[in-house]
Order: C-alpha cells, then sequence, then structure tokens
C-alpha cells in the first residue's frame, strides 16, 4: 500500500500545533484590551492589563518558592480579584490549582489538603479559622498566603509564617514568561466532588478541557464580546463552570460578589449593568422571593444560566415573566460543570406556558464540545429507548470529561467502565432527543415494583403557591416495599397547610401510584453547595 | 524523583478523548434542531436532519464506490447545496474534501486533479465544459459525478460515464455510520493557493484546526444561535473561511447565492433576513456601487466580514454609514482562511471617523484560535519594534496554522522555518499590538532608498470620490531604483481625470517621496479570486 500522502511530511510543528490551553486567552485580553475592566470588587477595579500583570506576577511568586508542575496550589476563597487570578497565575506556574469549597468543616478540608498534596494555600481572611484548623489537622508542610480584603476582618490562616497575597505577589515578576503546558492533556485544575457521604474524590481536569469547555460556554449560551457577569456562582465549583477563561475570551467583566443576597443581585443588575450570571436553584428562589426593597427595576435583558438541580418548570416561568432569559444546563463536577444544555427549540414557541416549562425544565443536548450524551441501561450499555418513558443512567463521553479521580484507580476505571463516563443519575431520553433526569439511581422510589421519580413528584410539590421548597425520599414500607415521604418548607407569610391540602393538591398532577404516603413540614437540610442531604431526610423518614 | 499523581492512572480512554472535528457539528444541529431550515437555495430549502441525511448518503455512496482514507474527492461548484454538503459528506467517507476554484482554467484543475489525486469529482454542470477539459488534461482515471441545478441548463463533464448527484446520494444509506476521524491531525480538505504565477501549492487542512476555526469564527465575531448566513463568500476559498462548519455548530441557515450581485444581495437581506456575510472587497465595491433599484431597505443590522485584500478605510467607513456593521479580519488560505481580526476597540469611540476608520483598517490581533502573531524580521527572527513603522513580515504560530502543502516538503519546510509560518506580507506592528499590512514582499516600493508601501498610496488613491479601483506598483527608475506607478479605474458616472488631478489628490495625504510618479488609467486585471494581478500591471509599468 502506498504512502498516505496527507500523512507524509505533514507533521506537528512549533509553527502549527499548540496544546490548547485557556490561559492564553488572558494573554490575548491584556495585548487586546488592556484597558478594559476584567474585574470590579466593591470599590476596587482592574483592568486586563493589571489582571494579566498580577497573574504573572503570582505565578513568578510560586515559581520563586518553588512551585512549579507537579505541585498543588490550594485556595480557600470568596469570589474575589484573588480567586479570579488565581484561575490564570496557578496553572502558569505550571501547578494545579484546588479550589475547596469554603463551606466545608476543617476535617474534610484537611482531608483535602493531604490527599490533593496542597504545597500552598491561598485563603481568603473569612476564612481563616476554618484554615486554620484544617491546617493543624494536615499532616503536610504547607506554605500560607492570606489574602486580606477591605470587606472582611483581618485574619490569618498561619499567623506566624503566613505572607499576605499582595506582599506575596509583589515579589513576582510582571514580565514572567510563562510558558504553554508541554501537553494539553496535562493537569490544570483538581475539584474535589461534595459527596453526601465518604470521602471527597479529586476530579482532575487537563488545559484541553478547560480550552473547550470554555469556547463551548460562549457558543452555547451566544455569549457576545464583553459581557458584564456576576459571580453568584462560586468559583470553586468546577472551577465556576470554566466561567474564569470564558470571560478571559471574551474580554467580559467579571463583578464580584462576596455573599449572595437578593439585594446585592439586583443592585448589581441595576448599577453595574449586569447582562449575565450564573446559579443553581437556590438563587433563583432568592431572586423570585427577593422583598420590595430588595428588588430594584432594570431595563436589559440579564442572561441566566441554571444548574445543579433540576430546576422546577415554575421557578423557571417565573424567572421569565420577571425579565430573566433563562437558560437551563446540566452537568457534574466529572463533566467541567455544565455540558449539557436545554437549547431552546422554536418547534417549542406555539406550546401553552405550563408545556413550553415542561420543554425548558429538561436537562437537554450536549454541549458542543461534548460528543455524547445518552440515557443508557448500564447493564447492557444499550440506549434506552427514546419514549420519556424508560429509565436508564445518563452517560456521557468527549472532551469535558474529567481526566479521572486523583490517585483512585478503582473509581475511575469503575466511572469509566464501557467507554462512557457514568453520572450515576437516573433520567429518560425523550424523542426529540433532550434527556431528562428522573433522580439519582439512590433517590429512586420503588414501590409496589414501580420505579417513582421523586423528582416528579418535587416538581408537583413546588407548584403549590405556598411551597418554598420540597424533597422526596423514600420511606420502607411492608406492604409496598418504599412509599414516597414529602419533605416540605413553606414560605414564611403562607397559611398553615395540613398533610392532606399538600397530598389533595398532588393528586391533580399526579397518577395515584405516585402520591407521597406521608408529608413532613420541616426545614431542609443542605451540604455546604446547597444540596439537600436527602440521606438525612431518609433517616428522618425510616424513624417515623 | 516520585511520578506526578496528576498523570499516573489518568489516561486517554474512550469516554474522555475523542479526535476534534467539525462533523460532529452536524449530528448535534440535526439532532437538536430537525425540523430547522438549514439550507435555502432558489426555491429549493433543507432541514438540519434533511442535510444530515443526505451528507451521510454522499459519504456512504462514496464508501460504496470504494473512497475512504487516503482517497480525494474534488468538487467544482457554486454556492449550493451540495457544495456545502460535500463539506460533512465528503469528510464523512474518510476522503479529503478538495474544493476547486470554478474561475480557473482547465489546464490548472487538471494539474490540481493530478497533484492532488483526484479520485472522485463532483462537478456542477455550470463549469461541465471546464471539467470535461481539464480531465483530458488530467492523467487519472477519475468517477464523474454530475451536479444538476434548475438555475442551470443540463449539462455533464461527463456524458459517457457521469452519474448525477442526486442518483448518486439516493444509493447511499441514509443512516450511515460515519467514523470520526481516528486522529484530529488527519486532513479534512485540501486548497489550491491561487499564486499569480507558477503551479499552485496544495494546502492541506486538519480536523483540529477546522473544528478550532469553525469556534473561533462564531466567538471572534460574536455570532449568536442561529444566523442567516448569505454565501457570497465562494465555498472554495479556505472552505468558505470555514464557515460552513461553523454554521453547523450554531445551527444557522445558508442561503445560497450562485451569481454574486448587488440586487442579489439586497433582495437577500430584505427577503431572506440575511444577518451575516462575508466578501472580498470587490463584495463591498457591489453593495456601496448598487443601483437605486438594486438597492432595497432593511431594517435590521447585517454584520458583514472582510477579508482577502485590505480595504480602504472610506470603503469601511461608506459601509457602515448604510447601515452594514464591519468587521475587518485578514488571514491566508494557509491559516484557514480568517486568523486575525480587527476587533473593535473602545478605546477607539472618542477618535474622529476618519481616524477611527484608519484604526479599523489595520488588520488587527489574532483570532482566539491562533496563538501567536506577530511581525518579525526574517532575517534575525527577532520581532520589529511595535512603533507601526519599522516594516517585517508578518507571521503566525497555532493551531489555525495548515499541516503544510502537499507533495512538496521544501515549501513546507521554507514556509514553517523558525517555528513560525512566513506569510510573504509585509507590515507593521502597533504599540497597541494591532498588526498593519503595508504590502505582499514582492510588491514593496524601493524609490531611493526608501520602503514605500503600495497600500498606502493606493489607500490615499480610494479617499478620491472618483475612483473606483487603485492598484499601485514599481516601475524600474534610473536615478532611483524604482518609483511608484498607479493604476486607476475610474466610476462609471465620474468625469475624466488628469494625471496632474491624481497626483495633487495625493499630495494632501502622502509625502512627497510617496507619491505616485506615474498614473495610468485603465481597468485592472485580476485573478481568477479577484486579487488584483500586479505582474501584469508591472509588466506594463515597466513598459512604459
Amino acid at each position: 500500500m502506498p504512502a498516505n500522502p496527507f500523512e507524509t511530511d505533514l507533521d506537528k510543528n512549533a509553527a502549527n500545533y499548540v496544546p490548547l490551553t485557556p490561559l492564553q486567552f488572558l494573554e490575548r485580553a491584556a495585548s487586546v484590551f488592556p484597558n478594559r475592566r476584567s474585574i470590579v470588587h466593591g470599590e476596587l477595579n482592574y483592568s486586563w492589563a493589571e489582571t494579566y500583570t498580577r497573574a504573572r506576577q503570582l505565578a513568578s511568586a510560586l515559581a520563586k518558592a518553588g512551585v512549579g508542575k507537579g505541585n498543588t496550589v490550594s485556595i480557600i476563597a470568596a469570589n474575589t480579584p484573588a480567586m479570579y487570578e488565581a484561575h490564570f497565575g496557578v496553572p502558569m506556574s505550571g501547578a494545579v490549582l484546588n479550589t475547596i469549597n469554603t463551606r466545608l468543616d476543617a476535617a474534610t478540608i484537611g482531608f483535602i489538603f493531604d490527599h490533593g498534596e496542597a504545597d500552598v494555600l491561598l485563603v481568603d481572611a473569612e476564612f481563616a479559622p476554618v484554615a486554620r484548623e484544617a491546617l493543624a489537622i494536615s499532616k503536610r508542610k504547607i506554605k500560607v498566603v492570606d489574602i486580606a480584603d477591605a470587606a472582611v476582618a483581618s485574619d490569618s490562616a498561619d499567623p506566624e509564617n503566613g505572607v499576605e497575597y499582595e506582599t506575596f505577589i509583589s515579589g513576582g515578576d510582571p514580565d514572567f514568561q510563562w510558558e504553554y503546558p508541554a501537553d494539553e492533556w496535562n493537569a490544570i485544575s483538581l475539584n474535589y466532588t461534595s459527596g453526601t457521604t465518604g470521602n471527597p474524590k479529586g476530579v482532575v481536569y487537563h488545559h484541553r478541557g478547560a480550552y473547550l469547555n470554555s469556547m463551548s460556554n460562549a457558543i452555547g449560551w451566544s455569549m457576545p464580546q464583553h459581557p458584564v457577569y456576576l459571580w453568584t456562582l462560586p468559583m470553586f465549583h468546577c472551577n465556576g463552570w470554566c466561567f474564569p477563561w470564558t470571560l478571559a475570551a471574551l474580554a467580559g467583566t467579571s463583578v464580584c460578589l462576596r455573599k449572595v443576597e437578593a439585594g446585592a443581585i439586583y443592585s448589581a443588575i441595576a448599577e453595574r449593568h449586569v447582562t449575565h450570571f450564573c446559579g443553581a436553584p437556590i438563587v433563583l428562589g432568592m431572586v423570585i422571593n427577593a422583598t420590595e426593597t430588595e428588588v430594584k427595576p432594570f431595563e436589559h435583558t440579564v442572561h441566566v444560566m441554571t444548574a445543579a438541580a433540576p430546576p422546577p418548570p415554575s421557578v423557571l416561568a417565573e424567572m421569565q415573566s420577571r425579565g430573566f432569559h433563562m437558560t437551563h444546563t446540566y452537568g457534574l463536577t466529572e463533566t467541567y460543570g455544565p455540558s449539557v444544555i436545554c437549547a431552546w427549540n422554536e418547534d417549542w414557541a406555539s406550546l401553552e406556558p405550563q408545556a413550553q416549562a415542561e420543554k425548558s425544565a429538561r436537562q437537554g443536548v450536549r454541549y458542543h464540545a461534548l460528543e455524547g450524551l445518552d440515557v443508557i441501561d448500564p447493564e447492557t450499555m444499550t440506549p434506552v429507548p427514546r419514549n420519556g418513558e424508560v429509565m436508564g443512567e445518563v452517560m456521557f463521553r468527549g472532551n469535558i470529561v474529567m481526566k479521572g479521580y486523583l490517585k483512585n484507580p478503582d473509581a475511575t476505571k469503575e466511572a469509566f467502565e464501557g467507554g462512557w463516563f457514568h453520572s450515576g443519575d437516573l433520567g429518560v431520553m425523550h424523542d426529540d432527543n433532550y434527556a431528562q433526569l428522573k433522580d439519582r439511581s439512590k433517590d429512586i422510589i420503588i414501590s409496589g415494583g414501580e420505579n417513582i421519580s421523586s423528582i416528579e413528584i418535587e416538581d408537583a410539590l413546588y407548584r403549590h403557591p405556598s411551597v418554598q421548597e420540597a424533597a422526596v425520599v423514600a420511606r420502607p414500607d411492608e406492604k409496598w416495599g418504599e412509599t414516597p415521604c414529602a419533605f416540605v418548607s413553606l414560605k414564611p407569610d403562607a397559611a398553615q397547610l395540613s398533610e392532606q391540602d399538600i397530598v389533595d393538591f398532588c393528586r391533580e398532577h399526579l397518577a395515584s401510584f405516585k402520591l407521597p404516603k406521608t408529608v413532613v413540614f420541616q426545614e431542609l437540610p443542605k451540604t455546604s453547595t446547597g444540596k439537600v442531604q436527602k440521606f438525612k431526610l431518609r433517616d428522618v423518614a425510616e424513624a417515623l
């Protein structure tokens, strides 16, 4: 067989092949838009030239401290300029960025330091106390850099040896010649999943995936150049769903937000002209339930991307009616955050509002950078019928699926069994190729041999005008095996409701066998990331 | 040294690594927006489901004909549905797509068949005569597929053995299981450069670059989902600057255009609600010089991307004033078409219109998918000072630089000397990091030891309200070595002008030593791609 001429003397070289990395977007933004605003944080403003300089100084200061490839730099911080800079400065030094959930307890943070092999810790003064405890628990010798902030009382996680962030980076070279990763498969960041039980697993991202998902965010969400982005979503969640890098690509402005509150959100929209923000349904709840004094009018369209938990259709509809343009996405830490999008389809334009909202509340279709999404029977590894009824496991395949779990080859192997990433989420595939979540594997309720989706019952509960939050779990039952047990919290100003009121209301929307057999009125327990802790509710249900 | 945990047990596998290819965008568009319009061509309409099916049928029919990896499928066609389908169907079969400039002569096309090793030729009836001649010249046995079109008289490039396109693809499997390329570095297309002299060189693109530039087009131009794109730019130019793939990513609508004319452009804008089109300055000239009956009013903004030759600032300003939002890009066949963009910078907002237009007429900054752009002294390979004055060669480095020239290792090596792609274009770098072209290396005029940019003189000439087109070349001169010789064509309704009128006008804008010493009034000779053939003008200038 003759040589293929298209593969002869046409090799990669320095001119035509460069490893993909989102770090280059910062260099570009600083080169093209040096004077444009990169970050606003209270009274503080930075330009792209300044942000690039500060990131290079951070990289240089880390390098001078002996940090480079193979090292880990952890950060515990709110959504502040230092947190943004770390997304560039840390990988520019060659090290891996490990963002840590600020709501975790000291023991878990200590575990993460040890398992992730942290060498340096950047820590916001607000979180110095928990960091001090975690450092005492950790077996590692970790260099501490304390981040001071005018909005927070001064504090140090390491009063003896800690150095302040501004002092630390001022020792760095503003012209530091950072290098592209030698391989785009190299790790850029490490994000621990907040499992509801057991030790968290360390999800490793690579430069290639971070580049591709930051592009995909922009394309999937139709983001133009220069958005004004409000940081309601923590950057410690999947690296802020890759938006720190997207914003550099688009030379957008990051509006920082230390504390996510309705008043602050409306003020930022009205005064900073915020055009985009992301948030879990809990953030949408804040916006909807804002008091009259918190709400500020705005004229422009604000684009909101929501994910994390499936938003009830009624919440999506309410947001739309208030002038927010909603986009619903879905993903996991293992898939760089959003990797599935409920792309709006003009075929739905003629539907009734409720039917439209139901279409829009589905998880949807693959992101551009995700090559495969399907609902698959994990036993046979064959896709389920596209009928919106047969449940299977939602599985992912493509360039925005993690490298794997750090130092956990068994979990990695299990997650990638059969050439797909197994999400552990149960769902259905509709005939229009949109996937819809029905439950976490462990949250499904099996009653009298029938699978009942807890989400479907929750959606019905959320339609009740007095319901603030709702969660449904399985309650053991001698006759049925399991029955649905609903936990409900009511809005502050809502009138008292009885168990029967709730069941009667659900009857309008659900088949009889899906009705909750028990209704408990209480506040819902949540994880540090705002997810409802169903295992705690399950304990309550069992003890009833 | 201990093993780096971030590189241990975290390898690529089927779940987390997929070769990049723009072909997947078509699968996505068909899956998510099956009923949305993909292509409009006169009375003909296709949906994304139909376009995907037709592309798969084309791939399957090619596979049945024995075509696959290592084969070449050439196409000579106007901007029609078949041309669009070929951008997906041909590489889905594993073969390389070779689009051929429809304006080439038979001898050159014959050369391309032989050098590119064409196995199949898809040919639009309009170009059957020249294809017949070229096939007779070629030494290869090429299977011919004739594309009929209601707008053109029926004809065949191979009346004995040719098969009609619809018949050909109807034999293909609509569910053909196309495969991703085994390697994203594999060739996707082959584009011959239209050199003004010598044999054309075959530029090879890979799947990775095609994917990245199609994403980069969308992000750099702030294209939202579902643009309506008018095909004023030939798809045989750098694969339509990668826009066939961009449009699949955005599920946009392609409005075909067999013949580029002012009336047809305005009709498409008014009736089809075209939102975007691309074109060389010659297309802008058509739009500006349209007659009153050709112009149709439109309310929406139309985004126009122009490149190919540096547009005179006056042309950009005129387009803006007519309601077109202009974006100026620059690139070469070797860089997948547009790879440099004159990104609008708000720092310019306070400038006078003419100063703004001058900023906007510069070539600009790197595309997101191009990692390096600089103006470099080719002798020393050091960047020129960023002062807008010292000339050097414009050089490119990154993922949207070609694999190389097919079967031409010497030219490939020369082009990539020193780790940069050498464009052969001369330019300067301004202090704001925007590059500006001054000339092709061979077009520079050296007069009395001073380098004079022919483009600078042409810009001055274009400011004259009566000048339709202008080109400046070097004329040999005993005293000065060379002097600038201007060739000028006047607008149809313009009054006669003298050589002195032109020189006097230029004196307002140019230093004395840059003034044309000779002015010739004539139509400008052009290549098949619409570029002015300066070598012919040089012959005229020498003979004067």
